[in-house]
Parts: structure tokens; sequence; C-alpha cells
């Protein structure tokens, strides 16, 4: 199978204790794609700029993304720029300016309309929605959000919500769309709203997957260092989403064990800034960490 | 083989959006031997005043603790009030009335000095290594502790730590005690210092047990509402504390088993104010939860 991967292509500048990067490859479609094409075939749907260094674009290509629906108009690529706090957790967005990315409204090559599992990463669910409508014969639908649209877009994310097989938020996020506090009740909660699966991301304590009567923990895998956080959820969803569309199964044991690559794919990605780790990692290092993975459960 | 514990009893009013309730029975000692005594003969030392009700006493006897090293001295019992906040995480202090716990040393019967497994629960680091100076054939140490104690008598604290084999922590203390971002280093870290091995609490999401190049993580029981966090760490500890002594065995594995159990145990104690479900708790609704967490990291 394929999976269509729609979301932010961007450069990045990010500041943390362990340093500084300008104009790095990001962007939630960036990381998400990566993670995925590792699996399967992946097509990346975005916007940049006609400033979008060309080697970003080789990258995709030569990580497995296919590009055809990756659009290039004469502007500015959308550029973020991020400071962290000390405990890599918690940062404040110094700037965003979106560029190209203000006015995009995502056409869908007739070619890619087939496609049949879509993962919409972190992106405005207005945007998210007009993907949607566009595909023919859609079978799993994952999407990832933020608070930022939990916030400003309310309708058009539930909207989104309830068109979704598998929603994925972090636990602020599943509190804030639920007024829950326990994180198994939002899940229900959110469940009850269409996802068939709801993915609880747990940051450094791992993650949770809630399908009907059924639940599935996993830990995050254990680092001494992280070095750059973000694109950690982009890349464990697009692993998951890379996963089941190479095993063209989406029930809830192998979104289980999709959850897992994602675990494994997103230690290796903020193991270094930007994609430079994800895209380095090899086969045999994942299957380690896998394996690490399944025997830290076990007593 | 029996546990000594030693740690606050107190009375406790606790504030929440479930309700409020005044001079429950409270204290970290008092819900680990609870805890303990499922498992093993469980000795409670501490200190009490004449005020105390001869009901918590007595309910202590019914659930097999023994309290011939609970003093009771003419005066006012520790008395603590707080009040949790929205998200039953984080709280404030309203008063802590140390009556006669403030000049309190605590002296350890002859009887019970040859008792091989003790856990230093939640109490100044001085009266912890008072404790320890008086047993004669200490076999295995359990210790926990609290930020106030870190920042107001870290040094009696390091030294406790280095005469612990088990150290307990929640993640921000096990962060304020190393200054590491990373919980993985942060317990290889302390594990430097003395215990043999390190657990650390994450709340909502678990508990991690480190030893030698051996990692053992465990989800939190999931439940859709909790009633009242006081005195669930104090609970996981000292089921885990009853659960090695009733094996007699100490390696990693049964710790591991220990800590599935201190998982499931409180899970119920927080279901209610108090101790008032976890006296209640049936072994075979233990043993169901205990099955529903390995379940809940197979996939």
């Amino acid at each position: 199978m394929s999976v269509l991967i729609v979301g932010s292509v961007a450069v990045d500048d990010v500041e943390n204790c362990h340093g500084k990067v300008t104009r790095v490859l990001g962007g939630a479609a960036s990381f998400s794609s990566v993670a995925a094409a590792r699996y399967d075939h992946t097509e990346l749907v975005g916007i940049v700029g006609d400033d979008f260094p060309g080697q970003h674009v080789e990258l995709f290509k030569q990580q497995g993304v296919g590009t055809q629906a990756l659009e290039v108009k004469p502007g500015k690529t959308f550029h973020w720029g991020g400071r962290y706090h000390d405990d890599l957790v918690h940062r404040d967005t110094l700037f965003t300016k979106l560029g190209v990315f203000e006015d995009w409204m995502p056409v869908i090559p007739e070619a890619l309309r087939g496609i049949e599992v879509v993962f919409l990463a972190n992106i405005h669910p207005l945007l998210q929605l007009h993907v949607l409508e566009q595909m023919q014969q859609v079978r799993l639908v994952g999407c990832d959000t933020m608070n930022l649209w939990i916030n400003t877009a309310r309708e058009a994310l539930d909207r989104v919500i309830e068109k979704s097989d598998i929603l994925l938020v972090n636990d602020e996020e599943a509190r804030m769309l639920t007024g829950e506090i326990s994180l198994n009740k939002a899940a229900k909660t959110l469940r009850a709203r269409g996802p068939r699966i709801v993915i609880i991301k747990r940051g450094e304590h791992g993650a949770s997957v809630h399908g009907e009567g059924r639940l599935f923990c996993v830990p995050a895998y254990p680092l001494d260092e992280v070095i750059d956080p973000t694109g950690a959820g982009d890349t464990f969803a697009g692993a998951l989403m890379g996963y089941l569309a190479r095993g063209n199964a989406f029930e809830f044991e192998p979104v289980c064990r999709g959850v897992l690559q994602g675990t494994v794919l997103a230690s290796f990605s903020v193991e270094d800034f930007s994609l430079d780790r994800l895209t380095k990692v090899t086969n045999e290092e994942i299957g380690q960490r896998l394996e690490e993975l399944s025997q830290m459960v076990r007593c």
C-alpha cells in the first residue's frame, strides 16, 4: 500500500541547552513522511517557497518519500523559531513566519487520490478536512493536532476527529479536548466522538493505545540524553502509519505493534537536531531497541 | 519474615474537588504499614498523641499491623491539612501541626531489632538514620523521601540513601537529587550513591525500576476517577516491601513483581479518602487488576 501524509514542511531555527541550529529541515510532515517511508511508500503533501534548499528535496527522495505533491511556490518557506527550556520539554515559539503556507489550499494530484492510508499531520483542521474530501477510497485516517487548533479552530477540528480512525494526542491535549482529568476517561470520551482508536502520547513516559475495551501501554525508550525533541511526536505517528500501511491490517494489535515502532523511531529522532539522526538509523539499530523495549515490560 | 516500617502517623484534613474530610487517618507509615501487612507481618514504628482515636489503632490491628512500637504520648497527634488543585496532582499544604511528632526520637523495642526488612517511609532523614542504627541484622532497607528533606536536610538524606538498598523517588525528586534531566541518567547517578535499585514513581504514568543494567517499566493501573491521591506512593512502597519480605528474595525480578503489587494496591488506595478503600480491598480484586496490568503491556 501507500501512505499519503499532509502537513507542514518548514525550515526551523531551534535553540536549546545543547546548541542552536538555523534553517534546518523541520515541519510535522517532514518528520512523519521520512518515518513512514521506512515502512512503505509515502507521498508527502505540502508546500514550500522557492527558497527551500534543493538538498532537502533530495533528502526526501533518498528516504523514499514521493514529492510530486510537494508544491513549490514563489515566496518564502514556512519558517519556525523556538527556544526550549532546560527541561527540554517546554518551549517558547520565538517566531512563526507562515510564508507560502499562509494561503495554501492543498490539491491532491489525481494519481494520488486513490491512496487508502492517510495521515493528517499537525496542520489547520480545515486543510486536513480539505485533503480528506479529495481522497476517493480512504480505508484508514490518522490524525494529529495541537493546542493551537483546539483553542482557535475547535469546530473544524471536531469534524476531523469525527472522520478519523486513529487520533493521536498528547496528555495535555486529551484533557483540553475533553475536560477530563483521567486520561483513561478522556480517551473514552474521544473515542465516542469518532475515532476507533485513541493514542495518548505521554512524552518521556511513553504512550497508551485505547481501543474498544482494550488498553495497551508502552514506555518511552530510555535515553541518557535528548538533544532535540522537535518532531518526536510526528516521527512516532509517521512510523505508526507507515507500519500499518505495509501490513495492510488496522486492528488493535497491529496498531500496538506500530506504536512500538513509533516509540523506537522517535527515540532516534530526538538524538540529534532536525532529521539528522532519523535519516541515518539502520534497521539493525531499530531492531535492537524494539527488543530492549519488549524486555523492559517483562518480569 | 517481618517488615519494620517507620514514618509519620497522622490525622489529615483533605480537601479536593470530590469533597472534604477532617481528622481522617493519614501519614506515610499508616498507608505503608497497612499495604505491607497484606503480604507479611508488619510492625509500625511511629508516635501519636493521646487524642489519637482508638478506632485507628484497632484498624491497624485488624489489618495485621503490629503496634507495639506505636508510641502514645500526652499531646496532639501530627495533624496535616492539604487542598488539592483540580488536577488532583498538585496540592497546597494548608497547615502542618507536628504535635508530639516534633521532638520524637524513635526507640525500637528490643524484640523488634532483629527484623531484617526495614522500610524508612517519608520522615526526617535523621530519624531514618536513627532507626537504622538500632537494627541488628538488616538485610534489606527501602527508603522513601520528599522534596522538603532534599531542600532542608540534604546531608543526612545522602547518608540514608547510601545505606539503602532500594530508593523510591518520584520523577521530580530524582531530578532534584541529581540535576539530571533524563530520568534514566538520574537513576544511574542515584544508584552510584548506594542503592542497588532505584524506583522512579511517575504518578499517573506508572513507575520504572532501575537495577544494574536492567530496566523494568510498569504503567499505572488506569482509573476513570481518582478520589484522593494522598498516600498512593506510601501504599505502593509498603506493598513492595511486604511482598519482598514474604518472598525472602530481594533481586531485581522479585522487586519488579513487588512493584506490580504496589501499583495495584496504590490504584485501590486512591479510590477513596484516607485508607477507606485500601482496607477493604479483597485478594480477588487485587488479582484481577494484576492480570489486567499484565495484559496491558502485551501486543
